[in-house]
């Protein structure tokens, strides 16, 4: 009787064994982060504003060093390598290559720096105006249709797309400032630092959002603990719950 | 009767009138912000961290355009004009102009953008200690010994200074991660977003506490409603009290 017992131990241990191997390989297969390779193209454009760029630049830079390359990023312009200035006299930045909407990945669209508004040159309608009249145009059309592309959007930066017609009854936010435009513009305004309408289009608010449609794209694709890294790395936690357009929605409590 | 008080009233009134006017006026001339103008020098080297820089030159070109002018910002190099490559490989900035320690205003130096630690070249430390063997070293010496200049820091940037021993006995923080480093170097490290030694040394945290520096020294030399208005643009509220060695002192609660 003792040896039969023995005999359905070891049974029962190797059994045990065996299936706890198979379950943790069957985790390793299925980790959806597992081998994940991201690229980030930030679009330049004459007068974008610096912080709107940079910011998410430099979370995506900072996640590629912590994820030992896995995110790669590099600034683009629709016409290809060149110096592009920023808005209110600021410093230009180099533009490494032509944006290419073919390229899967996240395109990422800064807003413009000016003044918010008057009938001048460097308000900021007037530079977004003249961004849409070059080739950012049709690229930016190309990037919504193509189904590996995941476009992001930064405070005036989201304007951009509402321009060319490629937001219509689509969810998104943009500076406060610009909020009326980008309803009048056939988008559906959202009051929120980040918007999220399907996987592959987020939006952010004011400049400073941009730092946080960064790291939730980070965490989103790469996961968690690379996100949490450069939060501590730049001493700034991700702020706000990103809006999506599913869930209990909330009582609209009217004034009268 | 009658008339003698109805010229008494009307010689209160005149008094009155003279009163308020002469405490307007008076109001008008002891205003501190009255005609402020200022300067900002953002000082770049080979390896600076992109958002250490490019956040506060923000802020200030921001409170710049809706003060009319009063604050001007520049991007400048111990060596002058000069194309300056970020670090990480990150984009250049061009430097407008040399770093001149006697021109009255803010100077900030930006931290470096690296391995946070390591043997290689590109590893914080690094990258830190080659900028300050070259003209920045003397350069920010001047800044130091200069009645009419703030100095401003921001991440790795204070470790700048700290290296020159310039920081001996001084209240001052970091990134995180250089927090004892700077012990080291002879500074008395402090936890808090951002710390004022005396006017003239005002030094942030990580990376994003750039935008609190700035804010703080908008709000202290041109006033808040200037600072508050750039908040609004950007989409942020200035974080964390600004440390001073003044007022009562917590009681330190030890773990034993």
């Amino acid at each position: 009787m003792k040896k039969i017992i023995g005999v359905l131990m070891s049974f029962v241990l190797v059994l045990c064994l065996v299936t706890s191997a198979a379950s943790a390989n069957s985790k390793k297969n299925n980790d959806p982060f597992k081998d994940k390779r991201m690229h980030v193209q930030i679009v330049l454009f004459d007068g974008f504003d610096l912080l709107d760029a940079l910011a998410p630049y430099e979370v995506f830079a900072a996640a590629g060093m912590y994820s030992n390359g896995a995110v790669t990023v590099e600034l683009v312009s629709a016409e290809g390598k060149r110096s592009v200035p920023s808005g209110l006299n600021g410093p230009a930045l180099e533009a490494q290559a032509a944006l290419d909407p073919k390229r899967p990945g996240i395109i990422l669209v800064p807003g413009a720096s000016g003044k918010p508004a008057g009938n001048s040159e460097d308000t900021i309608p007037n530079i977004l105006k003249k961004a849409m009249m070059t080739g950012l145009s049709e690229k930016l059309k190309q990037a919504f249709n193509n189904e590996e592309v995941i476009v992001a959007t930064v405070c005036g930066g989201t304007l951009l797309p509402a321009m060319g017609g490629l937001l219509k009854d689509r969810h998104a936010v943009t500076n406060q400032i610009g909020m009326e435009a980008l309803g009048a513009l056939g988008a559906i305004p959202i009051e929120a630092r980040v918007v999220e309408d399907g996987p592959r289009f987020v939006s952010g608010g004011g400049v400073t959002s941009g730092l946080d449609v960064a790291l939730y794209l980070v965490d989103r694709e790469l996961g968690p603990q690379i996100a949490n890294a450069v939060e501590q790395l730049f001493e700034y936690e991700k702020r706000g719950t990103v809006w999506r357009a599913e869930g209990i929605a909330p009582i609209h409590f009217d004034e009268n």
